[in-house]
């Protein structure tokens, strides 16, 4: 059966994100992480998620030759211009602790009026690198920004992140409960449904 | 009441499409052509219907200082290699009816066998020159391409297009027939949804 599918280039070297791609996806098409066909990743030089989604999966199709999945994500703090926003990742320029800690130094300067934030991931699947129409999907999850970490879950900015309507942060929801919430979530539900049209 | 919504630069010289979005969106903004603040088309360059639409509004955000919504639109036929595609109003080079000559024309060495086609809609709407998460919408008509054309509503190639489902051709829909169903209207009603969130 599997030879017969076509293969879908996951223009990501993130091991979690390649799984979650590969469990939702594995039925249209054969799930290839581009480092297994030698590509590396290319500089994020856009100037939004969609962007650097395009670009990266782009890439992919241009080295590879076939499809390509990509997709880019962050947290976006309105009250800060943006910010992490699409430095999310490498917002302190020393993992995920140091960009809590930032993010919450930075939101203390607000002196607390505004702390709404909302993540958001989008996915672009590109059947090649001229395909007019690549699939582009997203999701956000609106809620605001805690005044401390909470929970051991998720990753990124989520022991700081209170989804609307939960009193517990991202990361004390287990990930069954995140993924049915969550930015990444969302934009993965959508694309399945596209891919089923 | 007027004065206190914030502006909605519409970066598209197409009365059509103008008077669309201020009927639908004039409730959260005052929609303004970029045409009455000075600002002219700029060339349309990018290699997908997104990319094109993030070009337009990002142009007229930058030229305005204000939020922009930019739109860009076509007809792809897979089995011409996406053709018309990002071409679809300057296809022939000479207009609609040239257009769908043109179209038939190629269809025709095709020999019929793949006669597949879909219409796309991509909207945009950007808040700055830098937005990191402007909202992105998609709609897509399905179909097929007639062998020959019927009805004189609409335009573009909605003579030779006949949507799935139907036995007329576009260019048969009344205007309301369309707006239901097409592309445009589905990529606008779910704009609509985007800005009640």
């Amino acid at each position: 059966m599997t030879e017969k599918l076509p293969t879908l280039v996951v223009a990501s070297h993130n091991t979690g994100k390649i799984t979650e791609f590969e469990r939702i996806l594995s039925a249209w098409w054969r799930i290839q992480p581009q480092a297994t066909l030698g590509v590396t990743a290319i500089p994020e030089t856009g100037l939004s998620f969609i962007e650097n989604a395009m670009l990266k999966a782009r890439h992919a199709c241009r080295e590879t030759g076939k499809a390509a999945l990509a997709d880019d994500s962050g947290l976006v703090v309105p009250a800060l211009g943006g910010a992490p926003g699409l430095y999310s990742a490498r917002y302190s320029g020393a993992g995920d602790a140091a960009n809590n800690a930032l993010l919450l130094q930075n939101m203390r300067a607000l002196r607390g009026e505004r702390r709404e934030a909302f993540y958001i991931a989008v996915l672009v699947l590109m059947h090649g690198p001229e395909d007019p129409a690549p699939i582009v999907t997203e999701g956000r999850w609106y809620g605001h920004i805690a005044d401390a970490p909470r929970g051991h879950h998720g990753f990124g900015y989520d022991p700081l992140f209170i989804p609307q309507g939960e009193t517990r942060h991202a990361a004390e929801l287990n990930h069954e409960e995140k993924d049915r919430m969550s930015h990444r979530g969302m934009a993965v539900t959508q694309l399945l449904k596209r891919c089923r049209e």
